[in-house]
């Protein structure tokens, strides 16, 4: 504490000094507040057209996945003219960042076929794969590169609702449940201060100002009425203000404390402080997938093999050597200089390769994880007519876990609500499930929420068990230990062949770690070809 | 408490017996929960064609002010034939619903004249007035049923900064403001818990939910740490997390207990909590001003009849008179069976009438709450490309009190900040400056938060004090009393003439309440039709 006094007192003297131009200056060096600037990954600079003498100019690189760290490093290596080929097993790029629409088809590992009998309407898609972008990710500053258009994602929403089923009580909206929780939590500690529970932690004028804080933050009574929370208009109102005589009714009263913990509606709140989900949250316009098809313009369709199944791999002496069976069953052999693998370490780990048998040990260690998502179709956008939900998510302690409405085309015809996204257990569970079995523990569990138009207005729907789901088999992985040896190997080239992918990266199951992790490869291989004689 | 334990008794049986449905259906009836469908002002039913017989088909009703209410009064009028007029002063229709763009001018009550430079570009634009739409708000079905399309305006923004001057402490981000109040709020708490100093309101069941919640909420440490708050992820990063061992450097360490409370950060904390302010927020497409032009477009722009100041207005045995002064300065007479006044309060309070003269002292009765803003429109969106700011409000306790940044456009060449909006003291020390006096003053101010490139990176200003407006002179009233009777005497007709405005309404300042008041004076009218013989 003494130390942080002193900072202060430092701080104040050079704010007094320079003005705050200078102090915040002074605070960066100290590292007290956050530089903007210094997030943007300040140590990677692209390949450029420059850098390579015309010997090394057109070396070759044979990258396995289309997915984004795929994509990613074709469109960065081509920067400085290395000539990129990206084998890609299933028929499309993106892996699991894919937007359904009306047509999209998909068959599962269990031989579930499901076409989407979406509607052809801009506003009818599911992101069934990620779905929302941070404000500080190096995403975004690929999306203004390639000129991805963006538009907010709302990752909360007072409005929307929180159901514990388990506690038997009725599904209720964030802002009431905040208004509660916060009301009580303000009422106790300002009683607790006031009875001098804290006075070894507050000076008297530390007192005054968290009861000034506590005041506004949960709305309660003054020291007379004991702190008392009973309730404001946070909560809601049962008739609304309007004109001349209508006040208004406040919701209300709120229940006991007793209640408001016992209804555990405060375990969601702390999910909106995340580093990467507090808003603002942002989503290309018109689905996800416009981020791997302006990466697949940019880096050339020609140079993608969609459909190609990398069957065997091969590190040489001079390069690496690709074996594939392409679409119509005929294998076919790609050489180049190195090879970037970016398929899942699962899925990596059963290609028959001439590498150190560690490597393939180590692609088997991660854990994978399992997760599901379905895309409910519905006639009309009753969340937003009839609920006043205009985006936003409902938590439960239902396995649907949690439903997300649409973040744009509001009061547009039609639109698809994200009837479950889960993981762990409870992706197991739909997954095992046929697409119509999903759909129907979806809507039954969705219908204790919204009530009957929760099915009654169903159009149609989609659903993806990203465990089951060919050439990908999980939602993503996890290191039981990221010390123990395997994550620094496949951080290593093994001879010509280097690996990427958000599993390699500290942003697991977010576009960013593959965009870093393609960096990171594309970095390595470049100061690589730079540095040879 | 014991009505509450028994009431939740009882649902919790009903829940048993009956299914979530049914006790969401009993807490509706119990009011313990809202219903979302019975917000929309339950009791409204538009006027409509077959209300009328042929008789009373075609009554006059000349309508004082092309504003919101203005212009919903004709809109709702004429669903069932009545034929209404509208005299509005100034050159545009909309009132205080103002959207600036390229080339817009207008002159203050000072002889100021401002043309707005603003570049032609889609996402340049200014809303001088109203800049965001709650979620519950009827103006969200005028919206609908109009065709104006919205999206998010982020009110909520964890990059946003707060920045309190008078204590001396540098800018920080929202995150990390919240994380450590919300961090040394719930260590507090979970010792005074711990101590026993809450012993009398908590059960030891209580005890466990809150520790849990504490936990989650201030992500502290366990009893044995004393549940110690020492910074985390929620804060920031200094070093963002990124590929190989690349794990991130969380922002901190964290200012201390006594630090964070000086530093008056959680005082605005609270806004997002507010019913009219909680995320989701909404703004249309291109500017607010689409509301108005599509009300303008709906009604008839041949109804509405601009720069037509009104002279004076007489109440007679069958209906009223209007003069209106018009663009020409010639002197025009409308008779008409009714007239609506939907002028601000003290500028009707100005027009000579023949109502009774305790109208006119109530008219004055109302206080002005001055209101200014200001339009910064930037050569290069700085605030996203180095800051990582999209969208939301950075709060100070400087006299500009609030920045606003642009909740649209993302990545666009250029747009507009909001460099100040602000009211009372603060609106009128900005009021009285020249306009480019107000914009060297804002961006002094903002240059303390943002730094050089806030000046340098300006491309053209534009700002509003609401209070020097020309028909307009505030940005809105309030009541010293509801109680006293001026309000109920403005909401009753005096004779033939109604009064609507969001004064008229618990919405003041909100589009809602101008939407609300014009239904209520609507209703009276149309009510008092049918009833004639």
């Amino acid at each position: 504490m003494a130390a942080n006094v002193t900072r202060r007192t430092l701080l104040r003297s050079i704010g007094v000094a320079g003005g705050a131009g200078v102090m915040f200056e002074s605070m960066l060096a100290l590292g007290l507040v956050a530089s903007p600037q210094a997030l943007a990954v300040p140590d990677f600079r692209s390949p450029a057209p420059g850098d390579l003498g015309s010997g090394k100019r057109g070396k070759k690189v044979v990258i396995l996945g289309a997915g984004i760290a795929g994509l990613a490093t074709a469109y960065e290596l081509a920067k400085a003219g290395y000539q990129c080929t990206i084998l890609e097993a299933k028929n499309r790029v993106g892996g699991r960042n894919w937007t359904v629409r009306a047509g999209t088809t998909e068959t599962d590992l269990d031989g579930h076929t499901q076409t989407a009998r979406f509607s052809r309407d801009s506003n009818v898609y599911l992101n069934a794969g990620p779905g929302r972008l941070p404000q500080s990710h190096i995403t975004l500053d690929y999306c203004r590169e390639l000129g991805v258009p963006l538009e907010p994602f709302l990752n909360a929403n007072a409005n929307a609702l929180i159901y514990n089923e388990g506690t038997g009580v009725a599904p209720q909206q964030y802002r009431t449940a905040k208004a509660d929780m916060y009301g009580y939590v303000s009422e106790l500690l300002a009683k607790a201060v006031d009875r001098g529970a804290l006075d070894q932690e507050l000076t008297t004028s530390d007192k005054d100002a968290l009861l000034t804080f506590l005041s506004g933050f949960g709305a309660i009574g003054n020291k007379a009425s004991g702190y008392a929370y009973s309730g404001s208009g946070r909560r809601g109102y049962s008739v609304e203000p309007g004109a001349a005589d209508q006040a208004g009714t406040v919701l209300g009263p709120p229940p006991s404390l007793s209640e408001v913990l016992a209804s555990q509606v405060g375990r969601y709140f702390s999910f909106e402080f995340g580093y990467d989900q507090a808003m603002t949250m942002l989503q290309p316009v018109g689905g996800m997938d416009a981020i791997p098809m302006a990466l697949y313009a940019a880096v050339g369709k020609d140079k993608v093999r969609l459909g190609a199944e990398v069957t065997k791999l091969t590190d040489t002496a001079g390069g690496v050597e690709v074996l594939y069976r392409d679409k119509n069953g005929k294998e076919v052999l790609v050489k180049a200089d190195f090879c970037v693998a970016t398929l899942p370490p699962h899925i990596m780990a059963r290609v028959p390769t001439n590498l150190d048998a560690g490597v393939t040990a180590a692609l088997k260690y991660p854990t994978i994880t399992p997760a599901g998502k379905i895309g409910l179709e519905y006639r009309r956008r009753w969340w937003e007519t009839d609920d006043h939900i205009y985006g936003g998510i409902t938590e439960t302690d239902m396995d649907l876990a949690h439903v997300w409405y649409p973040s744009s085309g509001f009061h547009a015809k039609r639109g698809v609500v994200v009837g479950y996204y889960n993981t762990g257990t409870s992706a197991r569970t739909y997954g095992a499930l046929t697409p119509a079995q999903r759909t129907e523990r979806a809507l039954a569990q969705g219908a204790k929420i919204h009530g009957e138009k929760y099915r009654s207005e169903l159009a149609s729907a989609f659903s993806v068990a990203w465990h089951r789901t060919p050439f990908l088999e999980g939602g993503w992985v996890g290191w039981p230990s990221r010390t123990s040896g395997q994550y620094a190997l496949l951080n290593q080239p093994a001879g010509h062949v280097y690996f990427a992918g958000d599993w390699l990266s500290y942003y697991i199951a977010w576009q960013a770690g593959a965009f870093d992790s393609a960096r990171y490869a594309v970095t390595n291989i470049h100061q690589r070809v730079m540095a040879e004689g």
